[in-house]
């Protein structure tokens, strides 16, 4: 009785019957696990990015990096699915935002985005991520998809240390360097 | 009598003596501060990166996040100089390492190249740095690049905060996002 909890070795079974397990195993080739080239092909030839520009290899890097727990550099089909559910909700959301379906968004726009994701972050740190993002002053598709994954992922590791909910985490350097240079 | 110390007005007039200063108005142009673009048709005009690949535009904006403390999105004169010791140390680190002059480097290299600039990083931590910057097992001198840009600028975020030298910090959220999505 598995009751919302599944063992990992019970996962390739189930996995067999999922509608996406033809499509990941397609990808992942012989190693059977999506490793940052094969992620790029994949949402390039699978028209995710559409009209808008390909993503970069260095953003498939990251999102891998932001998933990567076993530290492989490589996805599995737990990881794969997690990874297309927050993509297609980034997408959205920049869609939304995107009215022109120019491929790029100005810093108001992007404040928005950010905002409607639900992350409570200053005006300055805002700032901060949007000048860090930004090309002639507008950002572009890929840039705003490698900063939500950054943007989660560090708040993830935050949350994850910061058992008490007290909005403070105390950092080890060496822990400190370890969960923001993986991203 | 400026015994060491140097107000930013009087930065102008002094620059203006500097070897390096007409270098730097010509890649500034008219708004007299160096940007991303600008950054990398420089260093692959000045013949830099050499023999090895131009670097890319993100490791551009990587190196100006690390020195825009005013979050202008560019280089100021000072901050370019700084910018050239620093890429002319991590460049002889790793012809230092990449003795046949490949252009990369793998990860064991990698790891002494680190190594060599003094930080004190556990093995896990450097496991998970060259996954993130490798390309194929290989690490190129662009990405070698970004690491030690983000590594630097991390290293004097934790450091700046760190006053009591106890090697850990307490970070709020909105800090902790704010210096780890900059770079
Ligand atoms: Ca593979
Ligand atoms: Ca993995
Ligand atoms: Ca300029």
């Amino acid at each position: 009785y598995g009751g919302g909890y599944q063992a990992q070795y019970g996962a390739p079974q189930l996995a067999a019957n999922d509608p996406m397990w033809g499509y990941f195993t397609a990808i992942a080739g012989q190693d059977g696990e999506v490793d940052a080239e094969e992620l790029q092909r994949c949402l390039t030839q699978s028209g995710f990015t559409g009209s808008y520009q390909p993503f970069s290899l260095d953003t498939c890097r990251i999102m891998i990096a932001m998933l990567d727990r076993d530290h492989t550099g490589k996805m599995g089909f737990n990881e794969f699915k997690d990874l297309f559910v927050a993509l297609n909700g980034w997408k959205q959301n920049f869609m939304m935002v995107d009215q022109d379906r120019s491929g790029n968004i100005d810093p108001n726009e992007m404040s928005r985005a950010i905002n409607a994701m639900g992350y409570h972050i200053s005006p300055q740190t805002l700032t901060v991520i949007i000048k860090r993002y930004s090309k002639n002053g507008r950002i572009f598709f890929d840039d705003y998809v490698a900063s939500c994954v950054k943007l989660r992922a560090l708040s993830d590791h935050f949350r994850r240390r910061d058992t008490m909910q007290q909005g403070t985490v105390a950092f080890q350097y060496d822990d400190f360097i370890q969960c923001t240079m993986a991203v």
